[in-house]
């Protein structure tokens, strides 16, 4: 799969293809989506949570952490579109829409 | 803007200039937006906090609750791609690579 | 109620009592418990995301912050407490326990 | 220590010993404290995830999983503390005040 051609659709046909490959559809309810979702979002977090602002401005100079940052937000992404598939939720849409109501809510000075 | 076109990259490009139009990239480190992403993440969890899972599966037949859905929905993907882009994460190739590495780690039956 | 004689058992027992009054056990489980304890864990998190560690030193000169800060503490102490409750678990024997565990697991210099 | 005379004063009293005598007060800011926090309490909902909520009413049955729950039910209890010494706040009378609050906010049936 050549990195060009990534998209939203695709990797939520892939998520979709490798959890029922596994049968892990009946754990998929929305409500174990979003908890995971949360965990996921708070291993993120593990990682900053005894840093400065400024050290956590230079995370990504560490391989090693770099590595773990990546892939935390990789298994945040993933449920998040996972979730988005069960809901019938199309991220994107949802994404634009909020901030053009927030360019009403928060007018720029 | 129509929503055909819309992709990641789009989406970063607005939250970007929002950001810097109210002037709060100050407040965007990414100690600071791991937090705002696990707030918005936990709003999430909120609503389905008390729900059966089968009441979990049809959270959107409520049009006011699917609205709400939505628009935690978009918060979480908010703060995703904005720390994506301050960290310079690519985040469909993250993910694309992390599915990449489950396939070795949980091999299908 | 005269605070010197507060003690965790006694809140436990107003906690049950403020429950089963209301016939709220059945949304007890432990599963929901600790989604809402992590709610409510992110509702203080909320209020410290976008501040300097010095300013969230100073967080309870404001006394309507200080408010809400005692507020969200109450509510996570609410929910672990309930939750200790329907898991049969005593938090502050747990709490003695891993103190002991971890003075071998982090020597002082 | 006998367990009989364990108090919350008491346990305050050891994690402020225990983090002074590693000189860890610099990262316990109040900001830090709620981010650990909430991560703790994240660790607790990944134990429960994908449990349907009959088999969370069963998790302390085994043993392994027991100790788990017992483990994080502590790290939780023990940032809340310390975030309280550092804030000042005295947790148990918080949590009597919220619910003499929530006993007009939601009058029993």
């Amino acid at each position: 799969m050549t990195e060009q051609h990534l998209d939203v659709a695709k990797l939520q046909r892939r998520l979709a293809e490798f959890a029922a490959a596994r049968n892990w559809q009946p754990f998929h309810t929305p409500k174990n989506l979003v908890a995971a979702l949360s965990v996921e979002a708070s291993e993120l977090v593990e990682i900053f949570q005894w840093l400065t602002p400024e050290e956590s401005a230079r995370v990504m100079e560490d391989p090693e952490t770099a590595h773990r940052v990546t892939d935390e937000v990789a298994d945040v992404l993933a449920y998040l579109l996972q979730l988005c598939e069960v809901l019938g939720v199309d991220p994107l849409a949802a994404l634009n829409a909020k901030i053009d109501r927030n360019e009403h809510r928060f007018p720029a000075p």
